[in-house]
């Protein structure tokens, strides 16, 4: 087992997050493993660290660059890691299918057939140029967890179901289909592969011509479990091996527009000046002083911004430029976002121009569940593992699960936080340890009767 | 004479420009008219304001636009506009020529033959969709002044030289070639109006060829004028009728460039971010007030900004924006810069980024020269008209020939300060005043030994 050292860049630094409680595994007595807890049917099961770290090596070698990995959904390169997991799992004794969604399956039966399924996995499509990590660290854990379920011989009480949900990375494609949230537009958008949804999914093995026929019932499923590399670098700098996620933020995204008079650069007095750039400057500035000193997790970005006329000499009438918000509540999201319009239309108002919001783009929060969240903390407890509760500031195919199961979701360090690069890295010890919390997370989970 | 109400927007509203003294003429006894001055041969000389505003109006038809007016540099329109041109100084006895530059002159005899002329005139090509004002109230004034004269019989000592310069609003061409002042690439330039700077002389009748040959000699001119609109709404806000060039303000230019990391908006906490887009935003507001609160009439603008990599989710890793900043001192404008670097990269390091200015573009201050702003001073006040010493923000031919001669300028103002713009006004009252103001002027200047 690994402990970080606790530097100078360490939970000091965290801020807000240094608030919420860490749960040092050695500290937390009723969790550490007793005879009553290891006296239960495969619960001190481990994975194999070697063979997990080796397959999610070669897992990298499916991929059009040469380095990092891309291997875009739909494209002959998530046709090869596919078939090579389909082997993987068929060798594990699970039966292999492809869903509607082009989701691949692989089913462990289990001892109580009236069960749902306990379903586990994450997805192995990259971005263009992106890392070997993101995804497939959690894919890899999961088929590690089948593989070791089986190779102990355990018959769980509920079926286990390995997914590889299709399309993370063009729109959550596979994961929506199964949620019963793709709409039939979406099927014509042509994604980075080159191929139409529509297209795309029929090469992988599904058919989306019937998108009611895609959905699983609510209820079908037990509880799902995803391991995901946490695209951020909050474990990493505190030192920390597992991140509980409380939930996938929530997201509004709007345009702002300030309207002020394009103007004569040299003849127009300071003071005369009815300038959009230094209205929307100071209304940044402003979004980010809110987003900041507002107690909680919020977080608020200004990604992209267009001043017109936009050239050098001319001060600029008109400025847009993109807000975001997200946050685990909605309601926080909109409570943020009425502080900084508010905010914003002082500051438009005394630098005599007008500022309005127009949303453009929204994403539910989804919560994960509380049992699953205290399952996890509780499992790396028992494992010595140092954990955080955090929210997932990323998107993830557990959202769309969350419409029809109880979610659970752990998170692995990324080092540096950084993601969609060929420089994303997870330590093989942090993918194994993070592997191992996966797993006796679903063997506790198969105790309960959910 | 008109009189125009200081309004609220008057006087009051001017900030720092209220500082400056307003010349009242009926406040100023020593130059109100006296037999002593009127004596003067010609110095009571009116121009024809009806003929001037008729003309003007006419000049507006030379147009391939139906609002406003279109007449780009060597187009069609700018040909046409010439040849009205011709006649009209031929009409009033001036010898025209063109130059190599492709200059329109148009020269009066002087009394005495070894003087050198008083050049007077300004430009007729306009931007696309531009107003009818810009260059144009000054070149009809010059004309009106040029004909007043003829009209009147007046022989001035020093040879009268009316100008129409060649592509004002392309780059000034015809006053830097007369200047000396036009590199040789400029040549290859498409303009506006399809035209290569080299091309477009030519069809005017110029030749630039040989840039040396198209250069006039110091000396060779004895003072030029030049009664231009003013481009913003310091006259028209403060209903003073005429401004006093003090001279025509330096530019310099840079790209700023903030540089932080680019990271995902959502896994990224509030108070870990190096936001370049944060960092940005706080050195534009810092732009401004110290702009604003340095005393002085010192300009300073971001008109133009990029964030990379530009998207609503992602924190911006590189923001590069403009800085002007304009002042009739090149000095004031270096210490203005100073002082926004350091505060700039005081701010930078706050938001644990950094920042740089690189210059790409200068143009020197030119001075008007004082005789000549005392001159027109004072005969504003013997024509009753309020007058108001100001730097020019924009650029003007003048700042060419002040490489070679003294010059002067006179400002009429323009309504709610639009320019470039079909909008474009100035009341036909107001240029026959500048026109008057011009006229005497000159006048004036004839009797001096330059």
């Amino acid at each position: 087992m690994r402990r970080r050292e606790l530097a100078g860049i360490g939970l000091a630094a965290l801020g807000g997050w240094a608030l919420r409680p860490v749960v040092a595994a050695a500290r937390r007595g009723p969790t550490t493993p007793t005879d009553a807890t290891s006296d239960r049917r495969g619960r001190d099961l481990l994975v194999d660290g070697q063979r997990l770290n080796d397959r999610l090596r070669h897992l990298a070698s499916f991929s059009s660059a040469e380095s990092g990995t891309t291997r875009l959904a739909y494209s002959d390169e998530d046709l090869a890691a596919r078939a090579w997991l389909t082997d993987r799992l068929e060798e594990a004794g699970a039966t292999v299918s492809v869903d509607r969604g082009a989701n691949l399956l692989g089913r462990l039966a289990g001892s109580d057939p009236s069960r749902p399924p306990l379903l586990i996995g994450s997805h192995i499509d990259s971005v263009p140029a992106g890392g070997s990590y993101d995804g497939q660290v959690g894919t890899m854990a999961a088929l590690e967890a089948v593989t070791a379920i089986a190779d102990a011989g355990l018959a769980t009480r509920h079926p286990i179901e390995f997914v590889v949900w299709a399309n993370e990375e063009g729109g959550k494609t596979g994961s929506r289909a199964f949620a019963g949230e793709v709409w039939a537009f979406e099927l014509d958008i042509v994604t980075a592969s080159g191929y139409r949804i529509d297209e795309g999914t029929r090469r992988l093995g599904g058919d989306l011509s019937d998108l009611a026929a895609a959905r699983r019932d609510s209820g079908t499923i037990a509880a799902y479990l995803e391991l995901h590399v946490e695209q951020g670098f909050v474990l990493d700098r505190a030192g920390i091996d597992i991140g509980v996620v409380e939930g996938i933020v929530g997201i509004k995204r709007w345009t702002a527009t300030v309207d002020g008079f394009a103007n004569h650069a040299g003849t127009t007095p300071m003071d005369q000046r009815q300038d959009a750039m230094v209205a929307a400057a100071r209304i940044i500035d402003i979004v980010h002083r809110i987003a900041r000193e507002t107690p909680g997790r919020q977080v608020a970005t200004v990604g992209r911004l267009a001043a017109e006329p936009g050239a050098p000499n001319v001060i600029p009438g008109r400025v847009t430029f993109s807000l975001e918000i997200r946050d685990l509540e909605m309601s926080k999201i909109d409570d943020v976002f009425e502080e900084i319009r508010r905010a914003a239309e002082r500051v438009a108002g005394e630098a005599e121009t007008r500022v309005g919001f127009e949303q453009f783009y929204e994403s539910r929060a989804a919560p994960t569940d509380p049992r699953l969240r205290d399952l996890i903390e509780g499992e790396a407890a028992r494992l010595d593992h140092a954990s955080l509760r955090m929210p997932s500031g990323a998107g993830h195919d557990a959202q769309s699960v969350a419409l029809l199961a109880p979610v659970g979701m752990i998170f692995v360090p990324s080092r540096d936080g950084i993601s969609h690069s060929p420089l994303e890295f997870t330590e093989p010890e942090d993918v194994t340890a993070g592997a191992n919390v996966l797993l006796r997370t679903l063997l506790a989970l198969d105790e309960l009767d959910l």
